[in-house]
């Protein structure tokens, strides 16, 4: 394997052939994925970095990494300060740092595949200003020098039973077809991954940890529709699920049928599309109505069959869970318990239902000051015993064909300080303070964002993360479009309004760096609330994840009497919905630990 | 006096002669002020309107006039649905309209001094999609058929002495030539009047209610200025006030003084500054630096004279607040009162302090059903009297030389309903949770404001207008760019961080339509807060307003310890606020008011 340098290197040789005089290298792969495939994994090929967000720019004698204040110490362990400079995101952008740093009048190079349209307009504009260019390549130049690249995934396509989807796809296509008309459109792309999983109802295995294959597909205005995916990937059983009204092509075939959409007008969603599929339709002569890919919204609205399946998979799951939350306070006092000991534990609990078909991402688990590390991922190297008096972390998921779940659980090994508890005690309310919020039709997550936060605020403490992220079903775990998050912070999504149906986490947390991570998780679904007397169609959540909550760290004084109520029927919840799955001695330790306060 | 049919087609013959198909009327003034001066009330003229908020389009055969949610019912009782179409916006634009219903191929008018240049480049290209052009008119069309125009104000300036300002003219002149050296620009323009005046250290009384000039102003590189007013405006003592620093030409000047900026770079406020002064530079040949005003933000952030001004304003505002308040208690049960003679009775109290300058705004004098109506002005028509067994509410300030008042007190006559103690009680909780909160620094309006309205959605209620908006130093009662409001709501600056120094208004409502409405206001300023084991800044708010809350409006099984808490310890700073300037019977009065629960 070559060095870091050896590729930096390479790329600039490339580069050089290429007559460029930089390349931008961003994290997403052809669909705007949040993650990718390792095929696509070019950033972290070129750089070492390991993390979910980043982008990269070299230079012929400069080069840069740019990543968000999450990352901040992760980029500085993983990628070399010899030859790469650390940025910070947002404080500068891309733009901001080539037109510092490009020479006047050069050609920087990007990957139309790989970019959104207003990345590329505004990274012109920004270059334009000192005479530079930026140019769209045919042939990423990291693929040249990548000699060992990883080919892409063959994993064949799954049927997703409509007894699973709750609706067929050729009811969504309908629907789909019925939206193109109210626009006028007489076709959609789809080039987000899920958005093509769930309007075929197929799954895919091409992406780890989501359930999606490469593909893209357009949806007709007669209601057919084509979808691009490797032939190899579609056996005969899904070819007869897909039925007559799916043409299948080829994936390498999607920008030739772009090209034949002259006169056509054309939905195209410019967060989801790369500005390549709009280079192509303007090329072919089609009209593009930028709009919202229209799956989003009735994706993110599950559906009763949906709704039931994600709690069968979270009855599942929460057994799991408290198998291995009895594990834990039985053994780690014993020592020998490390990080990774007890992620791969919790994976064989989860694997003995014989349902799990994937995690829904890596397992934070996180001992003591690793717990702090908001996407800690447990390495050989960083890997920490599970000691006495201190605090385990970990967060984690399954997907299930009916479900995807995702919870965090916080445990005190040994005894808690009072700081601990204290700490614990008010994220926990701010969890309860989300999970017990009414509000009416129309909010959106920006605006209960603060409810978790204030018990925090009142002692001047904080996290720096949003409050709840949507959640897919046997589909993506981070699914948007709606957040439980500030406006204006990092992370999109806080200003969508919330609406029956859909489901996100409720995750508050608090992290003291270089000594311990506190953080509560469950899965909420938005539901009507009848409340009498109301003059506003109300919602709330209804909570779908059960499992303990540890009482050893909670300071009950800060507990107010409707907060105590919360927490224990709360748990009597859990005794109900996760008890009738375990053996008995499980079921007397979850009755023992889910008691009242 | 013509009626509004004549006013119309006079209107429609102008728009003939000047070949025009259609023109744009809009609310504001050249300096895209809130409140305007009556020769530039051209909406209310042409069509009745008195909201404080609308627009209007008039084409040959067809005029319709756009209102928001708050002036639905208003629009249809001043405006003639004879002539006129009523549409609301935001789900209407004029924009959606005119290329809905102009003529393909039309010319329609606009007045580019009234006008953003954003809403110019907008309109222009909805209108292009049907082949029509946007227009700007050299001469305002209504100008010339409007016979009875009232002139413009020639009330003299008065100085803003340091004393009250806390900063002489000539040193925030300077802190904006540093400012511009650091955007690398020539020279700032200052178009909103509250801007000027801050700038100067000067006063005017040319629009009602707000202290402000018509006026533009540039303030160069060197520290120096250029305002732009009329002479007979400025005697002697202001332009000694003034010095050598400032120039001053006539306001009608200011279009030549912009045409000799040829090479210049020219900071300008797109969103307080016309699209008129951006043609004006354009032509001249001016580099447009487009960058937020640089008074908005220092004006915003009180410094410390400012702040004790506001205090004195303050006790002296609730000294005139209690006595009226124990007025409406004594008398309204005799009958007799009525909305109109409160008002008065108030505005006198006021007076006798012989410190008044004008009232910040025109009271809102509500009892019963017409509290319920938040933008309410009490007139003969609508006047009703004070009776037994209702909600009176009352919204009112006073401008002071020394700061600017803004409170509502809701005050029960006779014996309340248990559902209005409930609703009173709800919003008096989501009152004292914006008092009480804290927060760290960076963090924005619109992250507080579900705070204030938690108590009411728990109830299925809510309130249709925002928690707060910031409030100037004997200047603007509504002065940006803070608000506590969601983002995303018609009123922008939710967005904005909040920082030490600034003023708000803390009001949650609750309106029952026909029956009655409940407001709480007080002023707070934004303070820092020392909190032990803090690891961020943390800011929080200091009220300002005080004055007696109505304890009989409150069921204090709804509150807790700590809501108790924080309402007696109002109460009692009211009384030692207060209770100083009080003759003894009032003195004993308030007292009593401000009785622990």
């Amino acid at each position: 394997m070559s060095s870091y340098a050896d590729r930096l290197a390479a790329l600039r040789a490339q580069l050089a052939a290429d007559r460029l005089d930089g390349f931008v290298v961003p994290l997403t792969d052809e669909h705007m994925s949040e993650y990718v495939g390792s095929y696509a994994q070019r950033l972290q090929w070129l750089t070492g970095f390991e993390g979910s967000a980043g982008s990269a720019v070299v230079l012929p004698e400069e080069a840069a990494i740019f990543v968000d204040g999450r990352y901040t110490l992760q980029v500085r362990s993983q990628v070399s300060a010899d030859h790469w400079s650390y940025q910070s995101v947002p404080e500068t952008s891309i733009a901001d740092w080539l037109k510092e740093h490009a020479a006047d009048g050069a050609r920087i190079g990007y990957d139309p595949w790989l970019h959104s349209r207003d990345w590329v307009k505004k990274a012109t504009e920004a270059l334009a200003a000192k005479g530079a260019e930026l140019v769209a390549v045919r042939r990423n130049p990291i693929d040249a020098v990548w000699d060992d690249r990883p080919a892409a995934s063959v994993a064949k396509l799954i049927v997703h039973p409509e007894k699973l989807a709750g609706q067929s796809g050729a009811d969504k296509r309908q629907k789909i077809a019925e939206w193109l008309g109210k626009q006028d459109a007489d076709a959609a792309v789809l080039a987000a991954l899920d958005s093509i999983a769930w309007t075929f109802n197929v799954r895919g295995a091409d992406v780890s940890h989501t359930p999606v294959a490469l593909a893209y597909a357009l949806v007709n205005s007669d209601g057919t529709a084509d979808l691009f995916v490797a032939g190899e990937k579609v056996d005969a059983e899904v070819r007869q699920h897909l039925g007559n009204g799916v043409r299948v092509h080829e994936r390498a075939e999607f920008e030739n049928a772009l090209a034949e959409l002259k006169g056509k007008r054309v939905a195209v969603d410019p967060e989801r599309s790369v500005a390549a599929i709009f280079d192509a339709l303007d090329k072919a002569g089609a009209t593009i109505v930028p709009v919202r890919d229209p799956t989003v919204l009735p994706r993110a609205i599950k559906n009763e069959v949906e709704i039931a399946g994600q709690r069968s998979a979270q009855a599942r799951d929460g057994a799991a869970i408290a198998r291995f939350l009895k594990w834990i306070g039985e053994e780690a006092p014993k020592g020998g318990l490390d990080e990774l000991k007890a992620s791969d534990h919790l994976e064989a609990l989860r694997r003995e239902s014989g349902m799990l078909k994937d995690l829904s991402f890596d397992t934070i688990s996180g001992s003591g000051p690793n717990g702090a590390i908001v996407h800690y991922r447990a390495s050989e190297a960083t890997n920490r015993p599970l000691e006495m008096n201190s605090i385990y972390l970990v967060d984690s998921g399954g997907q299930y064909a009916d479900g995807t779940t995702d919870i965090t659980r916080t445990v005190a090994i040994g005894t808690p300080s009072d700081e601990m508890r204290d700490r614990f005690t008010r994220v926990l309310k701010g969890h309860i303070a989300i999970a017990t919020a009414r509000f009416p039709k129309g909010t959106r997550g920006s605006q209960l964002d603060s409810f978790a936060r204030r018990p925090l605020w009142d002692a001047g403490l904080d996290y720096a993360h949003g409050t709840g992220h949507g959640v897919g079903s046997f589909l993506s775990v981070h699914e948007g479009p709606q957040r439980i998050s500030p406006v204006g912070s990092s992370q999109s999504g806080g200003d969508e309004p919330l609406a029956a149906g859909m489901i996100l986490s409720n995750e508050p947390g608090y992290y003291k760096a270089g000594e311990y991570g506190i953080r509560i998780e469950n899965l909420v679904l938005v539901v009507e609330r009848e409340i009498k007397g109301a003059e506003k169609e109300m919602l709330g959540f209804e909570t779908l994840t059960f499992a303990p909550i540890d009482r050893r760290l909670i300071d009950r004084n800060l507990l107010s009497d409707s907060e105590i109520a919360w927490l224990d029927s709360y748990h009597a919840d859990v005794v109900e919905k996760v008890g009738p799955g375990l053996a008995p001695e499980d079921r007397a330790w979850i009755e023992a630990a889910c008691a009242p306060l």
